[in-house]
């Protein structure tokens, strides 16, 4: 048994947390076995989507506050310990932007803390019902300040803040409304969503869907005027593929096209 | 019969995108028809709402995909051709944000790819109920890079990724709930309630909207402090303007301000 | 009879804007009042929450125009004049923001113009059934361009643009859903939803949520990796906290933890 399995079907990768005695939780080990896959993935032509979700009764709970405690006895010193973490935490949470496929986080039972935040640090995000989501760290007396950053990124303003400071959980359906996931279904039919979410977008030309991604991402950080200049290049780049002249040309011809899978 | 109509009533501006054989694509004829009518309305002060729809089917399907492929025989190469295209087709689109007048979409039918982007791009839009929105340019192999920079700008990062990726349509009324349109109405009252908006809008101070409205873009690019700084300026300048005492006068006395028309 | 009323009840102080008989607009004295509580809340460490309410029928009408349009004789002139009255306005609504503590507006009846901006700037915002929120100076002629950069960083850009531009107001339930505010109740259930709410977040570790609220407006404003690189350091400092070592040692524990009130 690994800390994080992987099994593919049909060009999706499907990441799945597996250390259910522990919520799921972003040990060192768990943090490195993700980002190991993302370094892979990165340079992985075939696979076209990406699911992470969780073994056992919960999506993630976070950081292992256990092996973070005893991190304070480091050898050069609670600092920089922690230091290191939130680095290679956000480095893995960043890593998920910086992929060409795009990932879907599939969640069910809670997604809580830095758990909260690979949910909305993925590209898009389906939840069974009864699903629940807390950014709880100030329950501790440890803000969630890291999943903020994610979090805020995602659903409006005040109820960002309401989450981080009351540590209160929302539902799924809760989190739809406000944008944190894209969709909630039936416990049972959680698998079959996701899978369907990743093939319609594993289905897409790749090149396109890797140069679209990378401009999401870019141009949402520009000023409007610095987002079309950018974004103009982009669309002339697109438009001298191989194959978006293939599909624009089967559409025009009223055929499917034919691109290499 | 020209390819972009203009009605006036009341103040309004009405453009109709009238290509509806090919549903009323953004070709070079029609993006050249629009910029004109926003060069024009720029220094036209009796016109204080402009409306922008489309005849038949659809409000605008995009680019002309046809157009776009011949192209690629463009003389100084297909490079410089689709460069060019997706300068002329940005201006057009900021050429909205920067008209002195509010400009409403008044959409029915179906609003894609650059279509899609010219509803983003409004001040505000009203849309028929059965209308359906995609930035769908992806099933062909185009991701839709130039309509995302509007798009982002408007509706939650989450479900502009699932659009963008997927090529999925989205229905008038999940629009609205995203913040892509202002409102649905029935399709026979879709006239009416665009007209209804636009003469609203009309009805204020000139000058007061048009501060307004460049303040509006301008200020949500900036930091708070800067935003301040900045609209501390505008408010300033627009209690200096003589039928802003009269308004303000109006108010205080309970009587309608007596402003030019 | 003050302009401005405190009580504080379990950590929370309670701040009544008291001029009834003006719908408690923001004049030059309530500003004054404002900003005094403010500075005196900013270095006060007993005080972990502030609900910011209206005596009367309404919560806020906005700025005082009788006193505006006497400031026009203004020895400095009427420019002077507003430049200070709108400097003054930004720096009591930015300091909302500076505070350590989350401040809740406990809204009924109607907040306009700058009383919606109040809202606005406040963390968090509970409001009664049947409270009305517009941003209206359109309607005498002077936009509301200050708070409208309030209002954009809540809601989404074409719904702040109707409501600026029309100057009509919408009903608590549509501010909800727009994310003006967190929730709505019954009108004699808004004192104590607000205090609840205030009460749940005085409870939690004063020094987490003063670190964790300042960073949230601060990396709300930089580029996803900037505010990793930011947050990964709060989060290092908030580790290092005594309490948090506790907080988190007693979660470990499962038992509650040993704070100081």
């Amino acid at each position: 048994m690994t800390l994080l399995e992987r099994h593919d079907t049909n060009a999706v990768a499907h990441l799945t947390l597996n250390a259910p005695e522990k919520l799921n939780a972003l040990s060192d080990g768990m943090l490195a076995a993700l980002q190991e896959q993302f370094d892979t993935l990165q340079g992985d032509a075939t696979t076209r989507a990406v699911v992470i979700k969780g073994a056992g009764k919960a999506f993630c709970a976070g950081h292992d506050l256990k092996e973070m405690t005893a991190g304070r006895q480091a050898e050069d010193g609670e600092r920089a310990y922690f230091k290191d973490l939130f680095d290679r935490c956000a480095t893995m949470m960043t890593s998920i932007r910086a992929l060409p496929q795009p990932v879907i986080a599939q969640v069910h039972g809670i997604a809580t803390a830095a758990g909260c935040q690979l949910v909305a640090s993925c590209d898009m995000a389906v939840a069974a019902q009864g699903t629940k989501f807390g950014v709880n760290g100030v329950n501790i007396g440890l803000f969630c300040s890291t999943p903020m950053v994610a979090l805020t990124r995602n659903i409006p303003r005040k109820h960002a803040f309401e989450m981080l400071t009351t540590g209160q959980f929302i539902p799924a359906e809760r989190a739809e409304a406000l944008g944190l996931v894209n969709r909630v279904v039936a416990p049972d039919q959680l698998d079959e969503a996701a899978q369907d979410l990743a093939e319609t977008v594993a289905a897409k030309l790749g090149a396109a869907v890797r140069i679209g991604k990378e401009a999401f991402y870019t141009q949402v950080e520009m000023t409007l005027d610095d987002a079309y200049d950018y974004t103009g290049d982009v669309m002339v780049q697109n438009m001298l593929y191989r194959d978006t002249v293939e599909g624009i040309a089967a559409f025009l011809e009223k055929r499917p096209p034919i691109w290499p899978q």
